[in-house]
């Protein structure tokens, strides 16, 4: 029997090239933050997991790894009651107060089921109950953007898009490149009928493309009633039109279209009020928040429970995160839409063999053993060195945005 | 890498001797069935699992082994996808219509994550997200019973129980031979007012016991309404005492005492609906019915977010029951009240070195890895022996109940 006791835990902090994609809470900086976790057993095999890069997490993590010496790799429970001794309270989020505790419990505990996996010749996705499907859906995800950052001359490979013309072009290389099915509009940013008659130019460029609006919270309960009709028979889902449980309660009362959520059910007791209310009817869960893949497996139970449809969400990352997400749905029955990844907008990998590969839109889960992935360390050293030089701790749109947009300003609602 | 797929699953029908034990739906049989299930993996690893041994249940075993062979012991997906394709449908149970799918995954699945811990030299308590609880407490079941079988002329170890007198002097024994501390009294059969007589003479001799008492749906919705300011301050919990969601729904909002069930929150179905309704506030989980330790440990993460307590359910069971049962309570950190178990009512076992011991109350886990026990073939071949003499296919609690009682007559809600 292999000894699976934790003998070390390291955390490094990246940066990654990430481009100028715009969101209700502003611009994307030229660095997306990201943690890599390394969990070492006491017999050498290394677990790997990522997570969130801003100093807070950092924090929480400095605090929690030292104490997780001579732990079980299968030993969740204990991580989470230590991590619960060193981590109290919340960070300013995307999504306004964050609760660190599962975020940090999350970082280590995919680590934690790679190297059990790594150790027992197992998979993840075999671990967590057995791989349901071959590969793993993802959608289209696209932005409004601007053609470069503010401190460059020349656009990226993807140019600006701000018009229904711009996204049709983005959506058009995505598929080329990806071969997507789905395709979701990151929204909130613009009048909102600019964004539906984004919208309609995606559908008329892609008649069987089932589409979802995200406008992160950003319309009134007033507007999104408004918009319904038109919405109505053009998109699958409708993701966070307003702001919290009651307001979006509202909306869903007043539609067939699922509305789905990243932002008002991030947390186990979230979910109570949600299904009580008939707030949200999909969920896209994210195992970064949501305390790990046992507890994220856990949902996917809840979901299937109350009839909640169930999809992911994704922030800017890695192939590790990619990996875990695959592994995550591979092993999930009820996923019932197509995943959401920023991946294909991210250039950087810290993984050997460089960034994975979809095909037809789907992801093969990596080979080999726990997530199948290992860290190319050239690539982390290159990428930390970023996070040194980058002078970024802390993920700020709403300064960025105002480079370009000076007189913009936040609003949830806005519109 | 082991080699851990299965190559093997065997089930052997047992009847073990059961006390004259009394219950809402009767008098238990002189044996009581079960089946013992063997899921031996390519390399020779034998895991093992206990569950019912009625006809149907066996039927539906006999349907879903043949299956299963080639199925890695960590595929849960897989044994749920192939048992729904040959079990439909339900059995004549306890509480009315009762699902076989669940029924028959769990009987296999617990043998699994033996075979699974030890293939790998893990303990299933470790499998299941890490041990948080050295040992696990159970209470003192306590029954109204015949002083002996009609069949046999000697009164038993136990004697006569159909007073309250008769009742403390069982708890007295069931706490001097095993220092249980809570005591749950299995009622429903005599008149209501008798019953709680038996309960404040619990109350007078054991001041601190905690006090639980399950009419197993016993009574009418009027009548536990008529009881609740008896019960109040005299009772931990009160189980089941009416017919349904509906009707324990309207007594719960009628009392600050919780209500508990083993009966009419026993599926992932029925969760959605008690929590609407606020009709349970404690669920008795079991991990034979739930569908097996993977959807217990579910449950009691559902129980927690949603603030509903948990404990366990038993039915007459052997040490593979009981060794499944308090490894799965190990690893539930919200295990809120001691355990139900009819395990000290049973003098045969089918493990090596015989029956597992209670100190204090509670259960230490088995050494070792897998569930930590192993089979005592001669003992299974006398139990199969048993089975295969003593006739009973079905339990049938009502027959028995009129050899003693000829007048006697089902009625549930009775009184």
């Amino acid at each position: 029997m292999s000894d699976t006791r934790i003998a070390d835990v390291r955390v490094t902090p990246i940066a990654f090239y990430d481009p100028p994609l715009l969101n209700n809470a502003g611009c994307h900086q030229p660095f997306a933050l990201r943690s890599i976790i390394e969990v070492e057993t006491e017999d050498g095999v290394v677990g790997l997991g990522e997570s969130y890069g801003s100093q807070a997490v950092l924090d929480a993590l400095a605090k929690v790894t030292p104490k997780l010496a001579g732990l079980d790799v299968t030993d969740l429970n204990a991580l989470w009651a230590r991590a619960r001794a060193e981590v109290q309270g919340e960070m300013q989020g995307y999504t306004g107060n964050e609760r660190l505790l599962p975020r940090v419990v999350s970082a280590v505990e995919v680590a934690m089921w790679d190297a059990f996996g790594k150790s027992t010749g197992r998979r993840v996705c075999d671990l967590l109950g057995g791989q349901v499907r071959e590969t793993v859906p993802f959608s289209a995800y696209l932005f409004y953007k601007f053609a470069h950052h503010i401190t460059a001359s020349e656009p990226d490979a993807w140019g600006a898009a701000l018009t229904p013309e711009g996204l049709v072009e983005q959506a058009r290389r995505m598929k080329d490149l990806h071969g997507f099915d789905a395709i979701k509009l990151k929204a909130g940013i613009l009048p909102p009928d600019e964004e539906i008659a984004g919208l309609r130019a995606l559908r008329a460029a892609f008649p069987d493309a089932p589409l979802r609006i995200d406008p992160n919270g950003g319309w009134t309960v007033a507007t999104a009633l408004r918009l319904l009709p038109q919405l109505t028979g053009l998109i699958q889902y409708l993701e966070d039109p307003t702001v919290g449980i009651d307001g979006n309660a509202q909306v869903q009362a007043a539609t067939d279209i699922p509305l789905a959520t990243n932002m008002y059910v991030v947390a186990n007791e979230h979910l109570p009020a949600n299904m009580a209310q008939d707030a949200f009817r999909v969920i896209l869960s994210d195992h970064h928040y949501w305390g790990g893949l046992q507890a994220s497996r856990e949902l996917g139970r809840i979901c299937d429970i109350w009839g909640i449809g169930l999809s992911m969400h994704s922030n800017s990352h890695m192939g590790i995160s990619l990996a875990a997400m695959a592994h995550l749905a591979a092993a999930t029955p009820n996923l019932t839409y197509d995943c959401d990844t920023h991946y294909p907008w991210q250039t950087d990998e810290v993984i050997e063999g460089g960034k994975l590969a979809f095909e037809a839109g789907s992801l093969r889960l990596p080979d080999g053993p726990g997530l199948g992935v290992t860290l190319d360390r050239a690539e982390l050293a290159r990428l930390h060195q970023n996070y040194l030089d980058c002078g970024i701790t802390v993920r700020d749109d709403a300064t960025e945005m105002k480079k370009h947009w000076p007189d913009w300003e936040f609003g949830r609602p806005k519109f």
